[in-house]
């Protein structure tokens, strides 16, 4: 099957599209911009979901569950979300079909016409916020630390799958605090959750950062966000937080009394990832073969295939491989046997490595005869023979081994992908002919980004948390600068 | 708290309502029948999910997920489908807002008007059996197993908390088979999963059974339910499991080959439970102090509260309470030490007597002296005296009787409150006098059935598929009846 993958220097973005449909990730539907999440597409994004909820817990997080729809009137509330979410939406303006009198199929019901729209959540600040109004009275009722797992939808004209879509899975963490210092404290936490969970459980290499405030969340006085870099030298946004000061507090009048009785808005923060994370882990890993899987996340982390000419051959290969299955599954690894009669060795080794299942076991009658198996690694793509006494441990090892080369793998993929520049003719060069993060010196002003955006179709990904800091000069206006900032093209 | 706890005696409706609220489970929200799950109720749900989706995969069962929304097309290409679903629900007619002319705030933009309306998901079979067609050609393509967990939307003009709301959670299976005899049999056992599921796991015993043909799911051809009673003697359906015959594989068109390369409809099954099993769960076993959880259910299963006057007693009933509460936690207990020194014993005694914590460890200063510990267990309200040594075998051990004692204190309820009559005079008096399940002889006719709920409000909950068989003479209609049908007036 991966025969008829293209490949990434041939055309990325076809590679990308075709990969998704072909490793049984996720289709388009029926419904414009909506997806299809397929069960090993989905499979993945459990695991996903099942570590940041881990994650979210430990740090004291709550699970809840806010409706899907949000009044017309609760957008007009905080002046710049309305600006950022209200305008491509779902609304739904009625509650009722009915049959056609003239025979022409069901037709909405005029008559059953809602007083005032609803809007399909873009996101739930709003409807959140009108809630936690009767849950705070007091600094008592401080903090509330609450996540949701849910459907959003945001009415995007050009979709692709799991990097923008109309509707898309997602969490959505909201919290209420007593004091600013609080709220910014845990804005930072969670960036940082998030920078831990892509680094270390999706092997994927991410800079911490700050939004400019052209690109900040609407209604957020800080967005922080993680960015990845894509094999093609384009950024992926993999995750924000936001500080949201007073203004949802103060948008729907959430109050609440201090130890000494005085009243104050209280300070918020929201933050989120999203089914988008899947297009990261895809486009950073998977090779022209398909796809490539750390193995946290592989919902089969080995395969064993069996070769065998007759149910004699079968017996005696199975019987090692049920043994090894056993013993890695002891350890805790998920191992699937694909003994099916219906598909040849060559097709189950293409399958497993379009799919990007880690590791790969075959055995033959040789094997059998010799006390080994074939050791395949999908990440390097090498194979080795190892004894079978040995091989538990082994491939054990091998886990360990391939999340970490995936991630230094990654690192070093975009450590090439990485440039300083000093001129804006610079800049432009290594733009168009290289690509990827470049750091430059910016004089802090929207209009600069404006037009380098105009001019490159570049963007100030994020103002780095880490790394150089010493000041310059603008690469386009030559003036002060407090420290080169990340710009890239991005998805 | 519980003292401002309607009595279930004065007003059972009122007495859930309050519950609901007041053990901080669920609340209404600004958006007219949609709920907000608050952190302590939905924890509860968490709880269920885990399972069931344990129970699924075990069967064989994959995750996936579907678009939210439905093009108003689908709903018409099955025709019973359409009258049952397609009526009173959530229609998306535009998709985009702005900003009004005439200063009148946001408004919906008459250009951005959808060429087809977009129904919000009331179910979803028939995105689903959309995406099927493209996924099923051979019958090596069969079972197609797959389950998805999601919200949907059926405009309810009458709401109560979990019961009936405009917008629920729920879970969908959809599975697809190559034999009518396969997919009665996934029907079945996906009943019988959510029978083990709410018996065992949630200590609510229920009666299996068929829906009669007026019952069914809009598009089945056999409806599986299993059906529980309330303390107040009205009977809710917990779950239900459709064999839905090729209908939907007919309206969708798919086919697939056999082994012959005979072309055939698929055969269809789709089953679901949902939110609504919180308010099964809360009506079966809670009393007039609150709510009373099984243990499996219980986000924590057991809380200790310190009783001390000082910073002295405080440390030393610290300790004793640590090492009871490491001992649990090491037994696999979810354990909760309250030692918030913001609320007072009674209080927090009150608190977790209300929000159903199983067991209530309380421990003071002349506890310590005598090496014991107050135990209360939240299903009897009884309290005992127990050696600090026994203490966490003893609670191990309380864990399992609690959870037996609820299943059986529900049974024995259920048993009290189920009635079987000859006459129709009879089954009108018990209805009226008693409530409860009533079994009774019925001529099969959709016309008695109508008859019965007209005159009665009450319905054929279900023809059962276990206990007494024997054939006998309708009560209404006096003709030949197969067996006593299950009738009840129902949530
Ligand atoms: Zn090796
Ligand atoms: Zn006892």
């Amino acid at each position: 099957m991966a025969k008829n993958l293209t490949s990434r220097a041939t055309d990325y973005s076809k590679w990308y599209n075709e990969l998704v449909i072909q490793a049984d990730l996720a289709e388009n539907s029926g419904v414009r911009g909506c997806m299809v999440i397929k069960p090993y597409g989905f499979a993945i994004w459990e695991r996903m979901q099942a570590e940041l909820d881990r994650m979210f817990k430990e740090t004291g997080h709550q699970n809840a569950y806010f409706p899907l729809f949000i009044p017309k009137s609760y957008f007009s509330k905080e002046a710049s979300h309305v600006d950022g979410f209200a305008k491509e939406c779902a609304v739904v303006t009625h509650y009722r079909l009915k049959n056609d009198e003239d025979g022409g199929g069901i037709v909405v019901d005029p008559d059953a016409r809602l007083e005032e729209e609803l809007i399909v959540r873009p996101t739930s600040e709003t409807i959140i916020w009108d809630t936690y109004r009767k849950w705070i009275q007091s600094y008592r009722d401080l903090p509330i630390l609450v996540n949701q797992w849910a459907n959003v939808v945001r009415w995007e004209m050009r979709t692709r799958l799991f990097l923008r879509t109309a509707e898309f899975l997602w969490q959505e963490g909201h919290t209420a605090h007593a004091t600013e210092a609080e709220a910014i404290a845990e804005a930072e936490q969670m960036i940082n959750v998030y920078a831990d969970f892509v680094e270390n459980f999706m092997a994927v290499p991410v800079i911490k950062g700050l939004k400019t405030e052209s690109e900040r969340f609407a209604g957020a006085l800080e967005t922080y966000c993680i960015e990845a870099l894509m094999q093609d030298g384009k950024a992926l946004q993999a995750g924000t937080s936001h500080f949201l000061g007073q203004n949802f507090a103060k948008a729907f009048d959430v109050k609440f009394a201090d130890r000494d009785g005085k009243l104050d808005h209280v300070w918020a923060t929201s933050w989120g990832v999203s089914t988008r994370l899947m297009g990261a882990l895809i486009m950073t890993h998977s090779d022209d073969n398909g796809l490539v899987l750390p193995p946290n996340l592989a919902p089969d982390q080995v395969v064993i295939v069996p070769i065998y000419r007759n149910d004699e051959q079968f017996d005696a290969v199975s019987e090692v491989a049920n043994k090894i299955q056993s013993e890695l599954r002891a350890k805790g690894l998920r191992v699937k046997f694909d003994k099916r009669d219906t598909h040849k060795p060559g097709w189950k080794f293409n399958e497993y490595e379009l799919k990007g299942v880690p590791v790969r076991i075959a055995i033959g009658p040789k094997d059998v005869e010799n006390g080994t198996v074939e050791i395949a690694r999908r990440d390097t793509l090498s194979k080795e023979i190892v004894q079978v006494t040995d091989s538990a441990d082994h491939i054990s090892g091998l886990m360990e081994e391939i999340q970490t080369n995936l991630y230094q793998k990654a690192v070093d993929a975009r450590t090439e992908l990485t440039t300083e520049v000093e001129t804006y003719d610079e800049f432009k060069e290594v733009l168009e002919k290289k690509g990827g993060f470049i750091l430059a010196h910016w004089d802090g002003t929207a209009e600069t980004e404006e037009q380098v955006k105009n001019e490159t179709k570049a963007t100030i990904r994020c103002i780095p948390m880490e790394g150089d800091t010493s000041p310059g000069n603008c690469m386009v206006t030559g003036r002060p600068s407090a420290r080169k900032v990340l710009f890239a093209k991005a998805y």
